[in-house]
This record gives structure tokens, C-alpha cells and sequence, in this order.
């Protein structure tokens, strides 16, 4: 076996897990205070639902973030010789509207967990520098606990982009829509959550969440 | 195998310790502002036993963690077309009587860990900061630490309703008193060493563990 | 297989080692206000050598040591009928002599870094805070990382009562030896490099690492 | 098996990333203060070119690293009886291009990682101090997520020093020269990324990232 496959057994859901979680975790650190680190098109979806960044940036991101998703499938079938493309699959056990329900729980939570980390409301002010500090490591572990809730059930990718670019470099493009469905309501619904229900109060203008999310 | 079974193999024991760590974790940073992450019974009885929060609120708090595990069990099990219900099992080997000892134990670790985290006694006010932000994180390690030590043996549960909410829907409700009886004595006896035992001075008014606990 | 065998699988070694870890993390946190938490004689001895201790306390703490090691095992065993009692055992390929060279390497990675965490010399006063909070985590993490190098070798005691405990238990008392004179020596080393190649200059006599020491 | 192969399957790659991350944590956290912590020639390299270091610094410090990789073989070899020299391989489905070109890739991420968490431009000054308490846990957990995602391909080395050790000890130096170009091409692309085109303004003249680097 050339890479790990989440859904054929546990260490293997390890693997993929602890990857997945560790390499969110520094990409949202390295990349918070350069670019803004959008590298989810669910998240860079709740982030525009919420009013933090304008539509035509949103589009650029998503349409970069496919991209880069693509390139980084190619670049890994070119170096391995054409195998592992990483794709995620629903179980056989599983319906695309079960696999739907799982991806948009996940992603609640991993988009919830971003507003918690990077919001200015809803935390004291004291906390804040110790918080921003713990922000990155938490959006990673809320990730890997996600993938190893449902790895082996739906790969637990909780990012379109994730999905699209394995899916088209290796041309296998079944359950696509269950990756976008999915993870697209789930991000709509922790923004409703987050912004108007727990916090409803108005925005700050000086908001470090639109320089600093995932 | 569909989702990991703590009791079987090593690996499987690592994915569910890193899971249930890594979630429990995320489940305190996120909800430690809003409403104070009452997610397990056996946290919520310490709390009420050393007088952080009414009784009524306890029972109120009680009854929607048993709700929330069912409601959760339900969902996998329709999600993922009625497999894999994590119910937590006592190993063949072992007596019930020996499975409530462990789940004592490890639930005394557990709650002795919140109340260090969050008991403003006990710490000097300069640290108060930077331990609030390790505060999630050694509660989520700990527990991943106890899964490892006792997954293979009683599950790993420490958490009455962890236990109750599957068993409910799967239909299997042996050993369910192991679960609560257990957890709840451990619960107890960390709340009578680190109020009475180690941290006896009166509470301070504006104690914020009312307002941060798992 | 009841729990893991450090020595059989590798999927074993990374269990035994994030359950080390993990739970060495939250033991210093939560011990560090309290007690000082001295749970491991190699410690305790290198922080007698290095003058932060006075030797009947040493004493006194390495009797506790090696009692609560022996309760543990015997409570494992009578909860769960007598079986699973973890020794730490040498690998059929290794010498006793090579055993405890990495015992010795191994607990002086621990002991060095326990140093750097708790040690208020050879920081600036500006990261004390912050360094304080991360120490226990890091101490757990280096713990891990030496079950990992060294578990399948030696079992990555770096803790004569962690091996005595379960050896009286087991009436397994074979290579004894290794476990005791490998980190005690590596403790001295480490002591010796740390606290007068490293930071020769004379302790302060407010210094915290005696209220915080493994 | 002695120790954990990452080439072989999923467990022994978890085993052997958490392995080098929690060390890699552990190694520049206890570094930081008193040496500097150059263990790695490509960061080496990396801070060379980028004006931190000067070059005879530089060339004492990789000389230093190769020798203290290949004692550490030595050692191993001989505690061991001989056995497991962990030296890093190419599967036999990749070209060394290909190893080269992923190599390059962990590498880039590793070291733009360490810029990230040291250079002081880029971050405002109230997250200073937090940010080094968390600096070397994330350049721990990017080796970690890079050793995930390449160890069954090239071994995850990401430094040339921990492939030319056990490779001299074991005396198979085939593909040394893939660890080598891979690992420099992708600190010098990280130098360049980091140093001239995010941050492209003057360095600051007491900039820490003298004194704290891997």
C-alpha cells in the first residue's frame, strides 16, 4: 500500500487524521497574518454569508483554492509515478444523502470552531493574545477529531476543494456533490449559529477576523 | 470493520483515544464562553457537589446530555444505514465490580484535571492567562490519556451519557450501571480532594469556573 | 491481546507512547501548584543533585514513588482479573549494558528538558509566563518521542518506578538493574550539562524549580 | 520488526511522524535559549542565505550536524545489537526526481514554518511572547503532517543530516543525493518566498531569529 486509505482501517485513519489535523493546524498559523489563510471554500462561503470578506473575493478564493487543489494532485501524481491520488469515497454502506448529513455536521463544527478562534466578540479581552495562540492548534485537532469520526464513513474531507482536485486528476468524480452539498450547509449553519444566535450582537470595525481565518 | 472498536487491536485504541481527545478539546475552547460546555454528567454532579451550580441547573444540564448522545447515536446509526454504534463495553475478562474501579479512576483524572484548569485558587494571578489557553487542551489530553489506558478494558467511557446514548439505541443496555455508578464516585472523590483536600480556603465570589467547565 | 505491547506492533508504540505522553503532560499540570509533582526517582535525583531538593524529602518522594507504582499495578490487576500488568522489558536482541545506554539517553532528553521548562534561568523574564504554560506540555511530548525511539528496544521506561511497580506485581524482576542505573545516570548528565556547562551561574534563591518539578 | 518501517504500512508511518514531531517540538524548545538549535542543514542553509548566520557559522554547524547523525547511528547500532538503522529510502515507484521534488516540497513548508514562528516581522508586537511559546509545537507538528504525507514515499527526511547518518552507518548511501537537492531547493525557495517577496522589508538589527532557529 503506497498511501494510507482512511477507509480501509484504523491506523490508517490515524495516519490520515493526524496529517490532516497537524498540517491545518500550521497552515492556519503561517499563514494568519500574511494572506489571511483562505484555503477552504466552506469556509471562505460562512465568512462571506457573515459579511467578513466581499463576494468577488470569495470567488477569487474559491477558484484558487481549486486550483491549487488540482495542482497539488497533479504535482503528487507526477512524483509517485501516477498512483495514490487521494480521493475521498463515501462508504458502500453509506447513501450520498447520509454522507451529505456527516460532511455538514463535521464542517459546523471545524467552521464554529474558526468564529470561536477568531472572533473578537465572545471572549474577554485579556484572553485574547493567549487565545490567538491556541486558535491554530484547535481549528487542527477539531479537524483530525472530525476525520476520525468519519473517515472511514465519508473520507471526511469538510472541504470542497479537498475533494475536487483528487477527484479530477484521477477522473473519479462520483459523490462531488456530496462533498460541496455537505460541508456548504454545514458552514451556512454555524455561521447562523455563531453570528446571530450566540453572538448577535453588531460587528467591530476593527474585526481581526477578516485578516485571520482558515 | 466500519468504525473502530476500542476493545479489539491497538490502533483502533489510538483512533479513539486521539478522537474523543482531540473532540473534547474543541468542545471546551468553543463552548467555555458561551455556555459554560456542560457535556458530561459525572463534570456536571462535581460541579453541583461543590457548589459552582444549582441543583435544578444540574438536572436541566443532566437530562439534555442524555438527549444530545441518543439524538447523536441516531443520527450515526440512520447516517451510516444502522451500523456502528459505539456502545463502551466491559472486556470478557473483566467484572464489573473491576469496570467501575477504572471508570472511577479515570473520571477522578478527568475532573481533578477541570478543576485545576479552571479553580482560580491555586494558581498565581500572573499565570491566570496562559493556563486558561492550556486549560481545553490538558482536559482533551487527559482523556485521550485515559482512553488509552482503559479503552481496551471498560471503553474509555467517563462520561455517563457517552455511554448512555448509544446503548439506548443500539438496544444494549448491559453494564449500563458500571457507567454511571463508577463516574460518578470518581467525580465525587476529586471534588472532595482538590476543594476540601488541597484547595480547603473559602470560594472567591467572581470564581469563574461557574462559567467554564467541561 | 488485552492492552498493547510496546515491544510487538507498531500501532502498540504509539498507544503506549501518547498514553505516556499525554498523561505525563497532565500529571505536571495539574501537580505543578500543589505538590510539586515528583513522580519518577530520576528526577527526584536529579534534583537533589542539583541542590533544589533536600535529600530526606528525596528520599521520602522515591519511597512514595515506588509505592504508588506497586498500588497502580495491583489495582490493575485485581480490576482486571489478574492479567495485562505492563513491565518494561529488554528486547531479546539488545544487552542489558545497551539497555541502558538508551534508558540513560532517553531520560536525559527528560530530565534536560524538565530543566529548560521549570528553570528561570536562560529565559527572559518577558517569556516566563508563556514557557511555563508550555512546559508540561512539552516534558509529555519528549516523553512520547523516547517511547517512540525506544519503546520496541528497552519499553521507554526513563522511570525507575514506572519498571518496579509493575515488576513486583508480576514477580518479573529480571533486568531490574537497567531500569535504575540507565536513568539515574542519565539524570546525572543532565544535570551536570544543564545546570553547570549550560547555566553555571549561581541559582537564585527564588527560584519556582522546586514548587514545579516533575 | 525491531523498529517501524514508514515505508511499510500506516501504523509504522504514525509511529515514526509523531516520533519525529514531539522530538522536533522537544529539540527547539529546550535549543532555543542556550544554542540556537541548528540540528537540520536546510534551515541551516535557509538562514545562511537569508543574512541571519554568517557563512563559517553555517559551515561548522552542518559538519557538526553530520556528526552528530552519524554518532547517534552508531550508537543505536550498538545498543542494538547491530539492527534497525532507520535510514530513509525512495519506494521503489518513485524516481529520484520525483523523491527530490517531494522532498523539496515538506522542506519548503518546514522551513517557511520556522520563519514564520521566528522572524519578528509579520506579527504584531503584543503576540510576540505567545507566539514563541507556541513556535516550536507547530514546527514540530508541520514535520509531523510532512512525515505523514511523504514517509511512505521518500521517508520524510527534510534534512539532509538525518538521511547521511544512518545511511554511513549502514553503508547504503543510495539516493543520498535526493536528500541533499530536495531539502536545500526548498529552504532556499522558502527563503526566498518568506524573506523577499511576503516580508520584502529591512531587517530589523536585534532580530531574534539569530538566536532561536531549528
Amino acid at each position: 500500500m503506497l498511501t494510507p486509505d482512511a477507509t480501509s482501517d484504523a491506523s490508517a485513519l490515524v495516519a490520515t487524521a493526524a496529517a490532516q489535523g497537524f498540517a491545518l493546524f500550521a497552515a492556519v498559523f503561517i499563514a494568519a497574518d500574511a494572506s489571511g489563510g483562505h484555503i477552504n471554500p466552506a469556509v471562505t462561503f460562512a465568512m462571506t454569508l457573515g459579511g467578513h470578506i466581499p463576494i468577488p473575493n470569495a470567488v477569487f478564493y474559491c477558484i484558487s483554492q481549486m486550483l491549487g487543489a488540482t495542482f497539488a494532485s497533479l504535482l503528487l501524481r507526477l512524483a509517485s509515478a501516477g498512483q495514490a491520488i487521494p480521493t475521498t469515497r463515501i462508504a458502500p454502506e453509506m447513501t450520498g444523502f447520509g454522507g451529505a448529513v456527516l460532511e455538514s455536521a463535521t464542517t459546523f463544527a471545524l467552521v464554529y470552531t474558526v468564529y470561536v478562534a477568531f472572533d473578537p466578540r465572545g471572549c474577554t479581552s485579556g484572553k485574547r493574545s493567549s487565545r490567538s495562540a491556541v486558535g491554530p492548534m484547535v481549528i487542527g485537532f477539531v479537524a483530525g477529531a472530525c476525520v476520525l469520526a468519519t473517515g472511514s464513513l465519508t473520507g471526511g474531507s469538510m472541504n470542497p476543494a479537498r475533494s475536487f482536485g483528487p477527484a479530477i486528476i484521477s477522473g473519479d468524480l462520483k459523490n462531488q456533490a456530496v462533498y460541496w452539498v455537505g460541508p456548504l450547509i454545514g458552514a451556512a449553519l454555524a455561521t447562523l449559529v455563531h453570528q446571530h444566535l450566540v453572538y448577535p450582537f453588531p460587528h467591530s470595525d476593527d474585526s481581526p477576523i477578516e485578516s485571520v481565518v482558515v
